[in-house]
């Protein structure tokens, strides 16, 4: 691991660093924010967006604030393996590829190599950090944005023992069906749909999988509201299955990072309320 | 004035502003965050640093949250004119030119046609915004970061009825003297440094400039400290003077948005108990 820089801010330490990766086979940059003292802190997982890396909500989240002073460590992986020489290299498809990598683990060609992005951010990021940094691995919770929204609803439904706490701002809940996710999805996991279950918050739910509470933030007018997010999916779904489910309308605000630090210090206190 | 894009944050509003500026000559782009409520709202005007425009604190400066609890409108100009065809154009050079306006009016060629920046942000913007915005022209505020913390320290020694209060996060106190101003300055204003000392905080209070009260920020970590910032001549300055300033060096942090984030809101409390 290198540390590429080190920043001190609200008391606490935001660090970037990077190292090579074996589950998607490249260098892989990713933020760590640790608050003062000298833990071990709960940890705070943030499933970024398309488009982005670890870098946009680091800049643009507002997170440090409030959890400096919560005392929790908060983890921003990037959202895809990177590199010219890697599949799914061009900037000018922002759905699909590099920065677009799902949270999935790849079965298909050219993608398998290097797009295993569930198990790089449930398996190999946390051990590389439980093992270098003062954290605590019995208090983790995950949240996220959009397609990281939908990441953390799966990391959680599909790891309730791991995680104790889980919300999302605007989250995909259904990416099996919406139009800006389905073709990466086919492309990662193959033209058989079933294997998509998987990695859709609604099918897990309808399948069995189980986390006792969840808290959505989703704003009013998010231009991707009715086609790419349609948090009522998730209502019904959780309804159904008897998850308690704290979805709030924001009336007025965007799919933007202003709609994401306005609600910052909300989540990460129901996240440290749950943490302990 | 266009509306170049408008985002709820915080419950107010934060928007983005192009208008052709007559000071300038040319397209000029600001921010501008709305409180929620009705108004007219006191204003605090934040001045940005070299290399910056209107962007990098409105992402990075966390001034949301707390402006919009204390009902100020926070406006972020740029750091300079801007436009291939205008003088200075090179990206390169990060200390002069475009990204570097240093808040002079240039009487220089080829400086002289566009680089209006005192005249900018504290006549024409200014008037342009009280005419359009529900905003409180008796009750301003002036901060800023580095160069814009020079600027801030300058329009209010030099305007000392206009604004209430004025604070700085690591401020270039004495252009005149410092590596990375003095060149600008020389290129700005000529030869004659003697024209450079309206434009100098400790030269402006030498000759006879007083501001009732100051709050300055310094990173004891911040790269430019020694060569660049130096505050204590601010504060000797300050005490020879009989103005008072609050100086706090803070420990182990750096010249960055990181720092001023971790700040913002003591600042912007400081302004708003002096703007009423």
């Amino acid at each position: 691991m290198e540390v590429l820089s080190s920043n001190k801010s609200f008391g606490g330490e935001q660090l970037v660093i990077r190292h090579a990766a074996k589950a998607t086979g490249c260098d892989m940059t990713f933020a760590l924010f640790l608050p003062p003292g000298e833990g071990p802190f709960p940890v705070v997982w943030y499933l970024s967006g398309l488009t982005c890396s670890h870098a946009n909500v680091m800049e643009k989240g507002e997170y440090r604030r409030v959890a400096a002073e919560l005392g929790v460590a908060v983890v921003c992986p990037d959202t895809s393996p990177r590199g010219e020489a890697i599949a799914g290299f061009d900037p000018s498809d922002w759905q699909m590829g590099q920065g677009a990598g799902f949270y999935v683990d790849a079965t298909q060609e050219p993608f398998a190599a290097n797009y295993q992005m569930y198990s790089y951010v449930t398996a190999e990021l946390p051990q590389l950090l439980f093992a270098e940094y003062p954290l605590d691995a019995q208090r983790q919770a995950v949240f996220g944005h959009s397609m990281g929204g939908h990441g953390a609803l799966v990391c959680a439904l599909r790891n309730p023992d791991r995680y104790r706490s889980c919300s999302a701002f605007a989250p995909i809940v259904q990416p099996s069906t919406a139009d800006w996710s389905k073709r990466a999805l086919g492309e990662y996991l193959g033209a058989d749909e079933s294997a998509w279950r998987a990695y859709d918050s609604v099918a897990l739910i309808e399948d069995g999988a189980r986390f006792p509470e969840l808290l959505v933030d989703q704003g009013e007018a998010d231009g991707f509201l009715n086609d790419g997010l349609r948090p009522w999916l998730l209502a019904d779904a959780c309804k159904e299955a008897g998850i308690d489910l704290t979805l709030r309308m924001q009336p007025g605000y965007d799919h933007s990072y202003f709609f994401i630090s306005s609600f910052m210090e909300d989540h990460l206190r129901w996240h440290a309320e749950r943490l302990g």
